[in-house]
């Protein structure tokens, strides 16, 4: 399971041979050439760069940036299928914002939850769950539910330059890692299979759990109060603690990056900061400073003025999903899922 | 810096030659063939109980597991420098508990402080400091510090068998974590140089911090307000934070790392948990039950019926701490700390 990609864009060629371009799927342009310019400047040994391979630290926003998030996050559609069991039983709940608007069906409303909306939700539809069982849901959710406007399965929706991107850094040896405003434990159970990233380099918001030993066995159970909100400024903080060192690389497409990148930015000389700008309203979405889903507008504004790479979608991108054929790899299959 | 101890203990033989001891601080008996055992029976390809590598999670206690903890936690000592001064400036601190005892010089009643009161002294003393700046004065601390009762520096006061330990697993693919009460912000500074255990595979307690963006520049500030409590059920809670796996390998003395040894034995049919037995009054300390600092009762009682094995540090350990000349790598030269 943990193989799916790492025959993607691997940058390695024969003695003599062409090079093997470790990014096919970008077009040519400055964005392909400052991720490759960086790239060789901090791992040129000797070069006055050079950054050893345990410090090459590498983080990615996921929603927008590794996947699509229109028309919401797909965290909520995953906590909608489950609040719609949930209300059923508990009918107070549905007079209550967020859930009344997350029950409501309008889309255009439901696009405005954020973030610490989409958390409440998850809070309170997954309180008293034990982590393995909601990892259990997640998978079967993830292996099997379909993005309504495009039909697509959701782990269809990531984008081939960004794995191809993942996969090219590795095979430079930096470490990389997922800083998400999303869930956590929404996010663990795939990451490995779909992007390469085990459970243990995965960084997002979570719920508080506690450690239940009884009659049944011990369990870590999900208690319906919000833990850390890894967003904004949250995540240069959710950085420091679950890794402990700055990255030197950073990648993400909205305001909610902007203290990550600019972390990022001000720690050694040589780091690189990218903007996924989405302009392809054809391929996939166009949307930025007026989207009430990952809005970017500061960090837009900023990006010139840091030195921050902003990729054009519509015109560095080759192609956005992977082809259907890859995409078959993408999602865990059920026999590998069962152990 | 990195490659410190990876000399130490490797397993590896040429063909025909005699096999080297993995571990030869650790003299033969129940625990060294119980660790062997298990490590030959989770690695051997096709056997019933192999584990793949990326699941090979093995976590440490620190304190009393990987380094002594007597007369009081090396960090309280850390803590303790700081306090004094900051006590001159605060006298109201110095009549407020658990500040009173710290500052008291009485041992007996120092020693009763538990990872709460520490974690309270850290809150305070740090509470405005950048991550930075107080990273700097842990590694001056280490680099210098002496332990009064011995005179050692406090690097040097770890454990040579559990040094062995951790080089070997790491020789068999395990990724080794560090899981302690003690402050991760404390021990990231030096587990790669003295364990190592880069700091991302360091959990421990933790204040809050928050992200400050000014005409100063960028930084994360300490916070006088505790975030984690990384102890007893805490610990498995820490671990699925940070890991989002379940270990299949636990160390630890004490009863505060009792659920994190039920956790790690209640996953796969093959785990391994130890405790390692403070016997040693000779050349340690000799302590369990009725011990203020890492009381080991409950998990004493357990042990035999769980199927933990008991490490009895003076029957089983043939040195305790490493030699002086293996010591002197132990800290991290001044050169070094400068980048």
């Amino acid at each position: 399971m943990r193989a799916a990609l790492v025959c993607v864009g691997m940058g390695t060629a024969a003695a003599g041979a062409t090079p093997v371009d470790p990014l096919p799927s970008w077009n040519e342009g400055d964005a392909k050439t400052a991720i490759l310019q960086f790239v060789s400047r901090v791992t040129a040994q000797g070069g006055r760069d050079f950054v050893p391979q345990d410090e090459r630290i590498a983080v990615f926003d996921n929603d927008g940036t590794l996947w699509s998030e229109q028309p919401y996050y797909f965290q909520l559609a995953f906590a909608l299928d489950r609040l719609g069991k949930i209300a059923a039983e508990k009918p107070e709940l549905a007079r209550t914002e967020p859930f009344k608007t997350a029950l409501s069906g309008d889309r255009a409303a439901m696009a405005k939850l954020d973030q610490h909306d989409l958390l409440k939700i998850v809070a309170a539809t997954h309180a008293g769950m034990s982590v393995a069982q909601f990892e259990r849901e997640v998978r079967d959710w993830i292996g099997t539910a379909r993005h309504a406007p495009s039909g697509r399965r959701y782990a269809e929706m990531v984008f081939q330059p960004m794995l191809e991107l993942l996969v090219y850094l590795r095979s430079k040896d930096f470490k990389t890692y997922i800083v998400s405003g999303g869930g956590i434990d929404f996010m663990r159970p795939w990451t490995q299979a779909v992007y390469g990233i085990p459970p243990e380099q995965v960084i997002g918001s979570s719920v508080k759990t506690r450690f239940v030993s009884d009659p049944d066995g011990v369990r870590l159970e999900k208690l319906p109060e919000i833990d850390f909100i890894d967003d904004g400024p949250g995540k240069p903080v959710g950085i420091q603690r679950h890794i402990g060192r700055r990255p030197i690389f950073a990648a993400g497409n909205s305001d909610g990056d902007l203290q990550m990148l600019q972390w990022t930015t001000a720690g050694r000389p040589a780091t690189f900061a990218m903007i996924v700008h989405h302009t392809d309203a054809g391929r996939e979405w166009a949307y930025d400073r007026k989207s009430s889903v990952g809005r970017l507008d500061k960090a837009l504004d900023l990006a010139p003025v840091q030195g921050w790479t902003l990729v054009d979608m519509k015109k560095d991108w080759a192609v956005v999903y992977p082809s259907p054929q890859a995409s078959r790899n993408l999602v865990v299959p059920d026999e590998e899922r069962k152990q």
